[in-house]
């Protein structure tokens, strides 16, 4: 293999097929990336096994060349080294040659760098996807759909299930749910896709979310998006990513979320997030998080909040809206702060169904819904 | 103690002196800010035994009325809580009133918060000092002489002194030392001080000049030094910091700078600095951070480094100028990135005497010195 490469570009996908290399693996062809020299141009290669990553670098766009192969071939380099060294190159162009035993100069500029390289045969195969369940979305609402949702997913291992996050489509609606038990989230979407395609219990890991997340671009890009058997595959531009799905079967959350509420609240999500967060200060001391949301006679509501070392810290707040009952609920204010963090509408809904229900938030203009779960408190 | 405050100068003043709060203290009252109401307006007090702050919010400024005190007095409120919910106020007055047993209400719009306060007389009391030995200097150049100097100190806690930064005082200049007997660094500055001024092993913790430089405003101000027995005081504005003095004697480095070369090289220090980073990515895959500087026969320099596991890296770097005997040396590049991290100037002395000898940096335009001894390698 030997090639000439404009840095910009090898940087670029060098730093995106990066985030799939896992930074402790006891398989040592996987420490690194595989750059693959061909006709077409340059793909370069990164797995941990659970998500793999391909980036695509071609010989040239409409007004510049881009790489020159002299001679094709193949190389795994190592990862740590190699993403760190090429991000610091000076110069615009770069030289990539693999001489005797995988033995790699990379040369730019006064610059000479003598890797060490690994066998590409030893590097695992991506796997080739049916491709018959496939549709696109706008990548800016993928990323939205999954930062409203994967924070509620759980971090604990003995519900291997609950650390990712649902996904299911049909009559052209995708809708997304993650949940830890305590709370849940929810966010669909009308993706205008094919009303014939459908799937349901496909979910993904909430960590490969976020990777995935930080592949698509801020300008706008369609998302293809192939669920096959057992993966999924995600091509954003010339990125291919590649995930396996979660074996078992997620829980029915369809039957939990009511209707119907006692008591209703509309206010603004700012002001209330941060009179939570001001509560959340004194909460904290305690662990518990605790803080108490009444509503007041005069139709106000409270949030309030006690340490039995610290003292006390009590807030009204005047709301758009007040229906039905007097309610007085407290619950885990991290799990409310963490929900009116992703809430992009101005306002919000509020329902209660007494202080052992579920409260549910209904931003006004967002396609999410979450929950959590009060909690029990005598007093 | 009852009084009215603006938020924001409430807030200077506890941001300010909350940086000698310590996070973890064994002495309850110390991990509360004192509140003084007096005649002439609110003191804070902050101290963790090593380090004292005070700030003064006086009533007024030239142009607004900033504190009114209803009633004189004192109390001390826990500083975790209290520093972070001042800072999340919304409103711009907040009312303070000790009651029984120093709890205290704070007020602030719709906000009340109850805090348990703490007897103020058990408050350490700040020293007196004696004035004798005072001078001042810009803030900007106090806050350089500290940058350039306190990243050498020790942080091994075997030899104590070597924590701190060594202040000496003769001829109206005034000069810091630090070392971890692996490097030194020194900055002097002709600070237009008093000739007749003078004093030598004064140790201050360099973690108490990085507290300080913290302090000191980016729009210039002078700094008041007091040094006196036993402690420093700074008066920085409406705030007085103390520090006690490290024990112990510093060590004599006067003797090991020379003042001549057998190698004088004079470079770019960006270029420099860039060319030491790439040899340290592969360096420090290695622990050691071992890189090699050699002059070649065409005057320019090579910055190499090699790792057994992962390959080599080579460079040439052009040199301004070149003089005197060839040089091999090896050095922990960590302590050259130090170096150069600090140099303000675009070109920069390196003054060699063999492989075995300390490496010396002088600046161009800075008042700072660095030494770093060179590893002694067979190869």
């Amino acid at each position: 293999m030997k090639l000439t490469i404009s840095r910009n570009e090898l940087n670029d996908a060098v730093q995106q097929v990066s985030k799939a290399v896992s930074a402790r693996t006891t398989i040592p062809i996987l420490s690194g990336i595989k750059i693959d020299a061909h006709a077409q141009g340059i793909t370069l290669t990164a797995s941990d096994t659970d998500i793999s990553i391909q980036s695509f670098i071609p010989l040239e766009t409409a007004d510049k060349v881009i790489s020159t192969i002299h001679r094709a071939g193949s190389v795994v380099l190592p990862a740590k080294f190699f993403v760190e060294i090429i991000r610091k190159l000076p110069h615009e162009e770069v030289n990539i040659e693999v001489g005797d035993r995988f033995q790699t100069l990379i040369q730019s500029g006064a610059i000479d760098i003598q890797l060490m390289g690994m066998d590409p045969e030893e590097f695992p195969v991506l796997p080739v996807l049916e491709e018959e369940r496939v549709f696109s979305i706008p990548g800016d609402i993928l990323r939205t759909m999954i930062r409203q949702t994967v924070f509620s997913v759980t971090t604990s291992e003995s519900t291997p299930i609950l650390t990712g996050v649902l996904w299911s489509l049909a009559e052209g609606v995708l809708k997304f749910v993650a949940t830890d038990r305590y709370r849940l989230a929810t966010c669909k979407v009308n993706a205008g896709v094919d009303p014939g395609l459908h799937f349901s219990n496909v979910v993904i890991s909430g960590k490969t979310l976020n990777e995935l997340s930080k592949i698509i671009p801020d300008h706008n890009v369609l998302v293809d998006i192939v669920v096959a058997d057992s993966q999924v595959l995600f091509k954003v531009g010339n990125v291919l990513f590649f995930t396996r799905m979660l074996d078992g079967t997620f829980p029915d959350t369809t039957k939990i979320i009511p209707n119907q509420f006692k008591t209703e609240l509309f206010l603004n999500t700012k002001a209330l997030s941060e009179a939570i967060d001001r509560a959340y200060l004194l909460s904290r001391e305690e662990k518990t998080n605790i803080v108490r949301l009444s509503t007041t006679e005069d139709g106000s509501v409270e949030i309030s909040s006690s340490s039995s070392e610290l003292g006390r810290v009590q807030e009204m707040l005047t709301v758009e809206k007040l229906d039905g009952e007097p309610i007085r609920i407290a619950f885990n204010s991290k799990y409310m702060l963490d929900v009116l963090k992703v809430v992009d509408s101005e306002n919000l809904f509020i329902g209660f169904n007494g202080p052992m229900s579920p409260i549910i938030f209904k931003p006004e203009h967002d396609n999410s819904l979450h929950l959590i779960l009060p909690y029990r408190t005598t007093n």
